[in-house]
């Protein structure tokens, strides 16, 4: 066992860079990320970090030879909670027993670096509060975009700036779907077993699709770049699983493609959030993201626009945010204080951004549909914009769509509501708004 | 008068976010930057932040009225020096008289942020030393990227990693007129006299265009990220104006444009710079930055390619950069710690990049000329991939372009200048590199 000093990480105790105290760290979960943590340590060593526990269920089955013999693989989380380790890396994603081993750890005194963006999105407020408290660092880079530094970004890096909006495609997985289906013109079904296929996706992708994964990372992105509080739940969710192929043909007519955008903005004292498919131009950073790849925009007063991007997942990047955050705890500079002294505000929080929009309509055809269309649209006071119909499909089954002049989504929703018990549909209406 | 206490700023003593003090910071310089950054101050106040000082010469002609009235305005820089201002915002720019003054105020207890590129590229090392052993701060990330906060993220968003290079437009000016050129079919000249138009070129835009402005740049970002130390001089600079519009035709029909492109890799204990027009993919985050907007792309051995784009000057933009700045070090945070403990290194520096290349021959039109060409290149071992060559062109000054598979650039040159005395060029060949 190693002989190095326990480092004592207590609040406002500056501890210099040049400190040649190491801190002692354990690893919770051995999975990708934990695994790629444990790689970086071992190939590529800082003097300022060592390795003491990795803590995993059927840790035998898990246990490698290429850490340090020093190293004690453990099942047993008392095993970790009682040690003398200074900072517990948690990467075992969900609410539990995550929370309860991390407000364990803080209480006991080790300062806790996470990847968990659950736990981050839906407790972070009390357990930065808890680690301040306890004068123990808890840092969470890698909850958001993985090795894209972006929260530092935006808590110190724009911290000069007033930030009003938040920007981004935030799931790699989603982002490899759809820039797969503009690439390739395949279903999204097909799209989505090729990301299995390839490990883009998991084998349950649902918190992926349906936009609870992007919704808790941008209620981080709100708390820490916003100041504002914004619940994953409050927060609109539209599943990928909506957009067709069909729609990149019509989406390229008007110079856009497809994204998942996840997006935040400050606006009167509200909050306006979403998470949904959208039509971006093909111009824009986000369009520009292709594959797994994540990328955030941060839109400042002053400032304009930043963005950042890069690997948003996978072992590697991740486990370089969670280094670069063992670094800055070991040199005792910490995100706790920050959020407890800009505790996030509780605004009030809307989906009803007002956009141009993109509506597909699938209709059995006869005479007089536009007219009910434009219709029950004008009694809604929305103008259209253009009517773009592509040849070669089935008069039984024919998709066309309507771009719209910029309107409320709850106003569009209550129009759309209007026409659903209309004969001529095929399906519900799909409609994304266009982002330009 | 302010009645705030001095906030001591004494190294190792780590002063909370929730400090009530109040640093009392001078603005040397009311040019674009300063009088921004006295803008921000002055509109969105922050309470850990006053000004109480603004130095100018011709100070009088400078005053405005939306500071407040306790603000003193002066051309003697003694009175800031010896006044009782905790933290100076140097936007002088140039070497003298910014080097000596940001000497003195830190050896007389203040600490410094500055935005000036030349003086932090050739004395950055110095001053940071200095700023230590002062125990002030010195932060500078004003001085690359403007509003971008690149800077931070790569000394510590990105310090998990191993960054193996560092490349990026970062001459927000030639990006400009290159991106115009793109654009609008322009020449060179046109592009240039637009750029001054519109107020994104300076009267005298030489340092701009001859690459040393973006060389300091780089060698900021590769002190900071690479951890080498790299001199402006060492830097091999092309300047922009070799570019004609015709070698946009060319690049797009490989799919590419032509970008200010500065770049350092890390290879075997030798760092490869250069600061040069190159050929980008169409698709790659260099081509998609346009205008005077600036991008930064680091590269790691275990995070890959991550990206930062955004302003990369005026006045607004690289104020908030300097007002980040000064909230790290009204709470304590430092630069100066860290490049006093990671000092560059100094490795051996080349510009002999291995790339595919781009020549552009301008001829006067015979048979044999490219046989002759050809066996040039072929006497230096190196391999032609294509020629191309468009109509419409008089024969008596026919441009072509021949590209080459991955060569180094010292290599081409020999091969070219060999081929200098031959009768059939009206003009020297012109070449760039090919990013892919």
């Amino acid at each position: 066992m190693s002989t190095q000093p326990k480092l004592e990480l207590v609040r406002d105790a500056f501890i210099p860079a040049a400190a040649t105290q190491t801190a002692r760290v354990a690893i919770l979960g051995f999975g990708t990320v934990g695994r790629s943590v444990a790689e970086i340590l071992s190939y590529s060593p800082d003097p300022r970090l060592q390795l003491t526990h990795v803590f995993n269920r059927d840790i035998e089955r898990r246990r490698v030879t290429w850490v340090s013999d020093d190293v004690r693989w453990t099942d047993d989380i008392d095993a970790v909670l009682n040690s003398d380790v200074d900072i517990i890396v948690e990467t075992l994603g969900g609410l539990q027993p995550a929370e309860e081993w991390v407000r364990k750890a803080l209480l006991r005194g080790k300062s806790v670096i996470t990847a968990n963006k659950q736990l981050i999105a839906h407790r972070g407020r009390e357990l930065a509060q808890l680690a301040f408290h306890a004068g123990e660092q808890l840092l969470y880079g890698a909850s958001v975009a993985g090795g894209v530094p972006v929260l530092l970004a935006l808590q110190e890096g724009l911290a000069g700036d007033r930030l009003i909006g938040v920007s981004g495609i935030l799931n790699g997985t989603c982002n490899y779907i759809l820039s797969r289906m503009e690439a390739a013109n395949v279903s999204f079904a097909d799209a989505l077993q090729e990301a299995q296929n390839f490990g883009f996706a998991e084998a349950d992708p649902s918190s992926d699709l349906n936009g609870d994964d992007a919704a808790a990372k941008l209620a981080i992105l709100a708390q820490i770049g916003l100041k504002a509080y914004l619940s994953p739940s409050q927060t609109r969710k539209t599943p990928v699983s909506s957009v067709e192929a069909i729609d990149f043909a019509y989406a390229r007519e008007i110079g856009c493609t497809i994204r998942q955008v996840s997006r935040a903005t400050l606006d009167r004292k509200k909050v306006f959030a979403a998470v949904e498919p959208a039509l971006v131009p093909l111009t824009s950073s986000l369009a520009q993201v292709h594959g797994s790849q994540n990328v955030v925009v941060a839109s400042g007063k002053y400032g304009g626009n930043t963005a950042f991007s890069g690997h948003g997942a996978g072992g590697h990047p991740t486990a370089v945010a969670v280094i670069s955050d063992l670094i800055a705890a070991a040199q005792g500079r910490s995100h706790a204080d920050w959020i407890a002294h800009n505790d996030p505000k509780g605004y009030k929080v809307s989906s009803d951004f007002t956009t141009p929009h993109y509506v597909r309509f699938v209709v059995k055809d006869r005479p007089g549909i536009i007219a009910t269309i434009a219709a029950a649209l004008s009694e809604g006071g929305i103008n259209i914009d253009a009517i773009l119909q592509k040849s070669g499909f089935p008069k039984a089954e024919l998709p066309f769509v309507v771009t719209l002049e910029p309107c409320g989504s709850s106003v569009l929703q209550e129009a759309l509501t209007n026409l659903a018990s209309s004969d001529f549909l095929v399906q519900p209406p799909v409609h994304f708004p266009i982002l330009r």
